[in-house]
This record gives C-alpha cells, structure tokens and sequence, in this order.
C-alpha cells in the first residue's frame, strides 16, 4: 500500500466543491508571542466541523454501486463519524457509526443529523472495531476506517496540499507545519504532500501526553502502544497506536513529534477563542498549544498549524474558557 | 464630499499586507436552513477581531507626517478603537481613544495592548464626541471619526469589494448581501463597491430592534434618531442617527433595512458557535440572525452576510451559550 502526492492530487480534484478550502489566516497577537510567523489552517471551519470529511468522502466515493448500495460501516469518536455521516449523505451511501457512549455529545448528535445512524458502546469495556465488524460482516458492508488506508490517508493529505500550496501563493516558504496526530491520517498524508512540494519544510506531529504513541515511536523505530489507563481532554486524539500505514509514511518524513499537556490544551483553546475569534476543540487545539507553550522554537521562523476541527460541548466549552478569565 | 469604487480600490491597495482578506465560507446546515445559498465573509477573523482596521489605516496612513507626529483622536464603543489604535502602532502615531466605561472589557483591554490610550466616560451622560474634540483641540491632534468620512467609508467599502470579488472568483452572483449598520460606514463603502462591480445584487443594512434609526430614515427619506433610552446587546451599533456622508449613499444603493431583536441576536450567535465554529459578537451576528429569523427570502436565493466582529467578553458569551443549550 503506498500514497503518493498523485494520489493526494487526485483525492483534492474529487474534493472540489464539497469540502471548503479552509484559509490560511494569522493573528498578530500571535506572531508576536511567537517572535516569528504563525500561520493557521482551521479545518474547524471545514464541512461538519473537522478536516475528517475529505478522507472519508475520496474513499466512499471510490466505492463500486454494489457496495454503496450495501452501506458502510465505521467506528469513530466523533470527528469521522460525522465526516462518514456527511459523505454518506451527498453520496446516497447508508452509514452506521460505532461510537463511545462519552463522546461529546455534540458529536453524537450532529452525526445523526447528517444522517449517520450511530451506534454506542461503551469505551473502556467494549471493542468498538469488533461491533463495527460484526455488523459489517451481517450487511456484507464495507468498512471505513479513520486512517490506515491509502484513501483516508490521501483524502486528508488534501490538508497537507492546501496549505502548502497557499504558502506560495503568498510567497511563504514554511520552516515547519504543527499537525495534530491521532492514528496520523492527517499527518501521514500531509506530510507527503508538505515533503514533494516543499522538501525543506519539517513536518511534526502533536500529541496530547498519554497518547503519545507516535512521538515514542518515532523515536525508537516500532510502534508503541498508549497506556490503557491514559486519559486525555483531546476526546479526537486518543487512539492506542499509531497506524502502520500512516507510520511509515511519518518514519520517513516527519521530525522528532512533540507532546503537550491538556493545560497547555486548554490555555490554546481560550488563545482561539479570545485573539483568532475561532471555537477549536481540544484536539484540534494541540498544534497552537505547541507554540504558544514553547514546545517548539518559533523565534525568527515561519509556522504553520493546522487546527483540525471544533466540535466541542458547549458546557466543556464555557467551563474551559471561564477556568482562566482574564 | 464624495467616495467612488475607484477610492475603494485605492484604500484595497494600500491595505494589502496589512488587513486580512477574510475569507468568504458557507456551512450546508446553514443552507438547508435557509433553502438557498449562504456565504458568509466573517471578518470577525480581521486583525482587531474587527473590520474596523480598514478605514482607520486608510485615513491614519493618508495623514502628513506633521499631523502623524501630533497623534490622533477618536470615540468608539470597542471596535473604532481597536482599530484606530493598531493603525497607530503600525503608523508610529501615538493614539487617544474616548471609550464608555461599560463598553466590553475585553475591548477596552484591547485597545491598551494594541498600543492605545483609552479615556474612559459615562455613556448615558458625557459626550464622547465633545470630550474628543476637547483633546484635539488641545493637542492639535486629528479626529478619526468612526463613519462619516469618505476615508473611513472607503477603507469600510474594501468588504464589500471583496467579498463581490472573491464571488466572481468562485462564478456566483449574489442575489443579496445583508450588512449590520451603525453609523453606517460599512453598509454604505461596502454597497459603492458592490453596485459597481454588480449592480443587480440588493443591498440590505441590519439592525438591531432600538436602534433601527437607517431602517427609518430609508422609509421617511431623512436622516431619523433613536430614542435615547434604548438599549441593545449589540454595543457595536449603538448610534444616534445616521451618518451625514454614509446615509446619502444608502439612501442611493440599498434596499429596505432590517431590523432583528436581541433573542435573535442571541440565536445567531449560538448557530455561530455550535455550526460555523466561529466567535461572533452580538452587533457582528445580527445580518446572520436576520436570515436565521426568515426577516428575508433566502429560498431559492443566493445570500451574502458580513459577520462585522467577533470582540465578546468571556462572561456574556458563555451566558448567551448555555441559555438554550442542546
């Protein structure tokens, strides 16, 4: 299995006019803060509120009418279950969606509006891939996974090409691009585009601490597993390992991965909120807490981050946002 | 006194670099919603969280450096001053701002760390406006008005070219677009530009219920007031009357105006957060709460909306958030 940036090319012309293509903006307030330039890719702003519509629409789309007549099957914290929901939507496709009981409920409820039907399970006890394919294997349905695939992982490249092809439209060359990592979907195939357009960039990976997997990995060449007893506030990051796919692709081209704390989460989450006027969930917050808690130098460079949804609770949201009030 | 599209593009010039092309986006829930097309241009993502840095840099930038070196003087609400005071600190000019002691205190905050001199007064007995002038005076210092100066309209207008620009880019022709209006430099620039570039596309100002002092004045064909006692939770477009200069062009180019309550202001907002993932303001809302609100047909239309602001205190937008949470 290999994903190439003809693949990603491809991926971005089946996109055109069902995902946005999400600005590039900056804030002085934060290149200030920064002593470089920051720039932002806010997916927050994407169609259902996360980057995860791309992969999920070039992969169903991909389908044969056979299949898209069986329906699909995913299982998702929230973010690809709405994107698959979405997808599903536009394409005629009926779409199931295992989801954990704790998902914020936001999430659980704008995917049954997008017309997903999402069925729960509980997190720490069940095994959400086993339910997903058991109900596959009854409906003779294809899965849909959230990142180890060649399509998921070339449709959220799309990120990956977008940004880096509006760096230079405006004449930007990036020292690096922040891109937040769950099972590295988005950053595995950014990485790729970010790599053949600009080979100079350096591409890193965020994670929340306790899911840590790929910045472990990265560093000793496997992949680690997360401790199961972790918790994290990033509800979209917490998978248990990063994928093999995705990892080879990050093994080869992303820099050393960088881990922030869920304070520094939080204290991002009221920076968008106060200085970009931007709602950004959790996890889709760690790339700006990277910066803005120094995780990274970003004295005299250009950077990029990408914030990679905001679908938050609104009480999670105010309770975050009251917890530090200037 | 007059201004053109022509000054327009001037002041779009002299902006470039400076101001953020914000971007135009569309949500399919808002769609749906509206059973049309919706676009909207969330200058909330401005630097200053607010339009309003485009005519204050346009009028400061055009100063000599005599009157540059003497500093300038204005009164606003928030937004003016935020804006008036960044152009300063980009400028080299030294900025004194008359702000009402209740104004939000995250604006007032604002206004000091962009660089500018807040004067607080009492918004229900001073007169900002004397007290301005008094300063000058005594400083021979210029006054930057907050609407009614053909700079301050031209640079406000360069919304208004954009946004027309950037949908003849993507190949739509707006049937409307729906504008908030204080003192109405915004509505005003933006609609020169606008008719200009595409003169079947109606122009609608919005404001909130007590201060529908435009909506009026387009009605009777004068420059109306509103009543002194009125209140409203949009601080931003709190003015007594029309502008002189901005109502002679509204009075040309737009249509009927709207008017929308403060519960719909509040809902707007809520839809803001929870769908468009966007921090909007309550005087930034109200054009999209005119649509939410049905104070216009969308169905089977195409709809442009300005959201103006997103300059909100922590405190009120949480309580506007959870006051009809899901």
């Amino acid at each position: 299995m290999t994903v190439t940036v003809a693949d990603i090319e491809s991926a971005a012309e089946r996109l055109e006019g069902i995902a946005v293509r999400t600005p590039l903006i900056y804030s002085s307030v934060l290149d200030d803060l920064a002593g470089g330039r920051v720039f932002l890719k806010p997916e927050s702003l994407q169609v259902t509120g996360s980057f995860k519509i791309r992969g999920a629409y070039n992969l169903m789309s991909r389908l044969t009418p056979a299949k898209k007549s069986k329906g699909v099957v995913a299982w998702s914290s929230g973010n690809h279950a709405q994107g698959v929901a979405a997808a599903g939507s536009m394409l005629g496709i009926a779409t199931k969606i295992v989801m954990p009981r704790d998902a914020p409920a936001a999430k659980i409820e704008n995917t049954r509006r997008l017309g997903g039907e999402p069925v729960l399970y509980d997190r720490y006890t069940g095994s959400r891939e086993d339910i997903a394919r058991a109900i596959a294997a009854k409906q003779g349905s294809e899965l849909v996974p959230s990142y180890d695939h060649p399509h998921i992982v070339a449709g959220q490249g799309t990120v990956g090409l977008e940004l880096i092809d509006q760096c230079v439209e405006r004449g930007i060359a990036p020292d690096q691009v922040l891109i937040c990592c769950g099972g590295g979907g988005l950053s595995s195939g950014s990485a790729i585009a970010i790599k053949a357009r600009s080979p100079g960039t350096a591409v890193h990976t965020v994670e929340p601490a306790g899911f840590d997997d790929t910045a472990r990995s990265l560093l000793s060449g496997k992949r680690e597993r997360n401790d199961p007893s972790a918790r994290s506030i990033c509800d979209a990051l917490q998978t248990e390992t990063p994928g093999e796919l995705t990892f080879s692709y990050l093994q080869k081209l992303a820099g050393a991965g960088l881990v922030v704390s869920d304070d520094d989460v939080k204290a991002a989450m009221r920076f968008a909120f106060r200085h970009l006027k931007l709602v950004v969930e959790p996890g889709g917050a760690v790339a700006l807490a990277a910066v803005l808690s120094g995780r990274i130098t970003t004295k005299d460079r250009t950077t990029v981050v990408v914030l990679s949804g905001g679908n938050v609770d609104t009480q999670l949201f105010a309770v975050i946002q009251s917890e530090n009030a200037a």
